[in-house]
């Protein structure tokens, strides 16, 4: 009866709970959630269970076992094993970080040096019951978690639960992922816990598996979205949903075949059997995440862009169809609005943004930027289209960063260029257009409206063999990267003045919405601790040259890091903890979003943006960088 | 972020949020499962959110739509619309009952004159979201959680939100249970909410239809279980169910049909739909409510007689194949112990056995007796094996009570008789085994130890009409209760000395498990504030006999009550109160399960008790009884 309940208090975490005079004092701890470590099965012969007892002692008398397992002086001191203890009084009880389970905590360090815990959401834990007897006759249900703590059984395992404990002898591994039981496994299968986490992105996804009792990185894989044969970006997507009927279940199920496939060649590196993948962690753009759970994007196609769902779902991942464990679930990652989606937020938990303790600015450059501004215990986020032009298209001779790309131009006296796979070059990637023009830039060749400048108006003291490159053709001025006889297709491979334009145009989208939150938080360039480059693109990119464009604030090269993978390295710490995730959500919920469509000063601070900075801003160039 | 969220505290439940600066405060207030009035779906025309703000209301100005639908004085007294409140300092708030959703409470009366309120698990509620905007672009999710409460979306509704709220330009009705979203109606549905309440017995089942906004009974059914086919008894049924494959699943099936087939007679009755029920309450013994869920009963068939489960199961409907709504759920009670079952608990929810003032017995007489004895705000429960005598079976001429039956009989100076049907007696029920005894033992013509004395043993006194009804027959005297003439076989009726052996062992286990309780709890019979009759066969019984053989207390009749179906309205109890489902929920946490067979003197008590109390019992019976 609720007034003849004694209250119970547990250190370090203060957690109270109230039980019955007679309760065996670990149940009450798995009421909190805590499981205690119980290898013997709560038989009080390995004295794993020891808790200590602050106040009160003397309503406990040791037991048998207490005076078997510990000394006499840690009895004194108010140790006993709570699978022996009876609650008789109200306590105040510690519980020892080695007795819990789990306990042996490791640290993992994240990208920005933060520590955070193991402590993945999936539990597995070896039980050994003790079979009924008429003096303990107690339910199945209860037998079970007096020993794996109070989780919730779902209906489809009770079902299960009497048959598994009789045909096993009592004994089996039960896997638990959060305060849920999500399987009943044969023996002993506690060492065999694996989670996959995956960066779900509109090209490409990357799986990576993880051993979730050590936190190792077993191995990782890409794929191509298979979904890029539907059309290029999200919108093209959107609107094959929209138009077609079944498109969004064809989409599905080819995103989910792509992950199975990624899935099936992890565990196939490693020899770890899918049944053992309790989860799988996904973080994608918002439309990604939609159409991969099967909920019509059509919204996120059109104004005003609204999303489904913004909380994390967990999802059973039968549902999604993915070949993990039949009772393993899929996280997905929280989403901010229609165009920050999870991907972002995943990149945000990766890059630390919780709390940074001078301004941090994250961006994420692709066919959309991705850019979030962490000040003063304030978020903000916002994305912006820059287009496709850092990919390649849209600009003349522009291709992908692959075989026969030039992916880097040096310009001295001479032009020097880098090119994929040392063969004859083809096109140029989004990395050698900033280049060029970055280039161009200091040689005085472009000036800050973006104009090539033709041979005669380019500066006097140029040397022949760059001036001889101004190509001027029908009133613009093209530079020759490649003459005809170098160049795989025999044409001469140009920077055109329409390239430029185009890189304008996506740099300044992104540089507006910088400067945006920069004025929206009362910041300079200069406040910026650091700038975060995330993404593939971010991997390639010279920050001298981006920032010599404009495309990043004008702050010392030391301060911009590339951070990578964002997104996945995001997956991979909600995979392994818990309290990542529970960061994720806060960061998801404590984020404004903003919408530059909605700003005054967007279309101004568009065309400024647009404008290339002054020769001068290399100055502060301390040292120098690839 | 964390650190900079802003504390609300909200009277009178003392419950307290962290919201960020900027969060409408009717957000907050769903966070902590208060659902408020917004019938204006929040757009501040309806003055039904409001709220008053105890301190920090000059944080708060008032907006536009406060200055309009509230007076002056109340804003000053800090009153805001929650809907239009943006949180900018930690406060607390103050909602009055009148905002809240469902608010007008309604009291319920319980059997024992316990009021309880009308807050069913089930709530529906109409909402009219504002479409989204640029200004407004939240996702789907959030947008129907600000205005129906902070509920969890189930994945399958997930899938259907979007284009449910689209294709209903943005309306609906909204089905929670508890924190749960389980449907999405079209237009306003919020007046048509029922549920089924339950009481499957081994032989009979009586469901009960209700209206869940205003608690009306609507009308009630009652049918045979058909599993009674498959065996009369629990013990038979599991027999099968351990001997022949499938027997449990058609079992399962035959109650489901059965409950359905109730369903559809209570909905025809009152022209209800059944897709506007969305809750069935049942509570059965352990082994009925096992059956019915599909759950293994053979572990109830053997000693130690161990369930599946204790706690209470919410189960989806369907999974279960009950006719309800497609997202209705499945209550099933919370089980004590193999043979203390959950129409134990719901029947002692029924008769309040939480902290009564004095101690309370309950006893429900059937093949198993159900003894519980609430005392000093302690609970014991127990069954013990009465065996089938009250039921009229193993008596030599016994038989149930239907048409025929001799179910009253009043000695004098000779004897009378009522016979059910108004037909010739066929043979003995139960209450009349218990009144012939009870009448012969106040004659002297059984004595204490049981005995039908013979002709020449018998009180001197004795009317000649009743002497002659004494018959010798093999060493033993039976005592002619219709001669041959008037009954309906043409052959004489007795009652056997063999009978009262079969009552003495029946009655004796009852009142063994009776005595021991109070033994244990140090009570005497003179303690008792009450004893409370529940199920069919304690309807008929008459007190004062019941207590002269000694199957009751001796207590005056007074505090002897029946309750009738005790179950039935307990199940209705749960089904209308989210706080009688808490309460049953500890009743049965709370209650100490007592193994007869366990208790070192159960066999002295159990031969001590087949013993007939002595004559003077009867000195305490103040008034007639029927």
């Amino acid at each position: 009866m609720k007034n003849t309940e004694l209250k119970i208090t547990f250190q370090p975490s203060g957690r109270s709970v109230f039980a019955l005079p007679g309760t065996l004092l670990m149940e009450a701890v798995g009421r909190t959630g805590i499981a205690l470590q119980t290898p013997c099965g709560g038989r009080g012969t390995c004295g794993k269970c020891r808790v200590r007892i602050l106040d009160a002692q003397a309503h406990c008398p040791p037991s048998a076992a207490d005076k078997r397992m510990l000394s006499e002086e840690q009895i004194q001191q108010g140790y006993r094993l709570a699978c022996q203890a009876y609650i008789n009084h109200s306590m105040t009880v510690e519980i020892p970080p080695e007795s819990q389970f789990g306990a042996a905590q490791q640290i993992l360090t994240t990208h920005t040096g933060r520590n955070t815990i193991l402590n993945s959401v999936i539990r597995k834990q070896y039980f050994c019951l003790q079979a009924p007897t008429i003096q303990d006759a107690v339910s199945d249900a209860s037998r079970l978690k007096a020993v794996i703590g109070n989780v919730a059984i779902p209906f489809h395992l009770l079902l299960k639960l009497s048959a598994f404990l009789r045909t096993n002898n009592w004994t089996g591994t039960a896997v638990v992922a959060g305060n849920r039981l999500i399987g009943l496994e044969v023996g002993d299968t506690s060492q065999e816990s694996y989670g996959v986490a995956f960066d779900l992105g509109t090209t490409t996804l990357v799986g990576a598996l993880f051993d979730l009792k050590t936190g190792e990185e077993k191995t990782v894989l890409s794929a191509i979205n298979p979904q890029v044969g539907f059309g290029d970006d999200v919108i093209s997507r959107i609107s094959r949903v929209r138009e077609m009927r079944g498109a969004l279940t064809e989409m599905q199920q080819a995103v989910v075949k792509a992950i199975n496939s990624v899935i099936k060649g992890l565990v196939e590196q490693v020899g770890v059997n899918t049944r053992h993948i309790y989860e799988a962690v996904i973080a994608g753009n918002s439309t990604m995440q939609q159409i991969l759970c099967g909920l019509d994007p059509s919204a996120l196609g059109e104004v005003p862009f609204v999303q489904t769902f913004d909380n994390a779902l967990t999802i059973p991942a039968q549902s999604l169809g993915l070949a993990i464990n039949k009772g393993g679930e899929a996280f997905i990652f929280p989403q901010i609005g229609g165009f920050v989606g999870g991907d972002t937020v995943a990149g945000m938990l990766a890059a630390g943004l919780e709390n940074p303790k001078k301004p941090v600015l994250l961006v994420d450059i692709g066919t959309n930027g991705e850019i979030v501004l962490a000040y003063n215990g304030k978020l903000q986020a916002t994305s912006t289209a820059a287009g496709p032009a850092f990919e390649g298209a849209r600009i003349v001779q522009g291709m992908r960063a692959t075989a026969g790309a030039i992916e880097k131009v040096v310009i001295g006296d001479d032009v020097s260029l880098n090119i994929i796979g040392n063969t004859r070059p083809i096109g140029l990637c989004g990395t050698a257009l900033i280049d060029a023009v970055a280039e161009l830039l200091r040689k005085g060749i472009i000036d800050e409206t973006g104009r090539i400048l033709p041979p005669d108006e380019a500066p006097s003291g140029l040397s022949e063999q760059l001036r001889r490159r101004l190509i001027s053709m029908n009133g613009h001025t093209n530079f020759l990267l490649v003459p005809a006889n170098e160049a795989a297709s025999g044409e001469p491979i140009y920077l055109w003045q329409k390239d430029v334009r185009e890189l304008q145009l996506a740099m300044g989208a992104i540089r507006a919405g910088i400067n945006i939150l920069l004025r929206r938080a009362g910041l300079e360039s200069a406040d910026l601790g650091s700038v975060l480059l995330a993404g593939a693109f971010g991997n390639f990119i010279r920050r001298s040259n981006a920032r010599r464009i404009g495309l990043l604030p004008q702050i010392p090269c030391e301060r911009i890091h590339f951070i990578g993978n964002a997104s996945l390295f995001g997956a991979k710490l909600a995979l392994l903890s818990s309290d990542e995730r529970a960061r994720a959500e806060r960061l998801r919920r404590g984020t404004e979003h903003v919408d530059l469509s909605l700003d005054a000063e967007f279309q101004t601070e568009f065309g400024m943006a647009m404008m290339f900075p002054d020769g001068d801003i290399d100055a502060c160039l301390e040292r120098p960088v690839k």
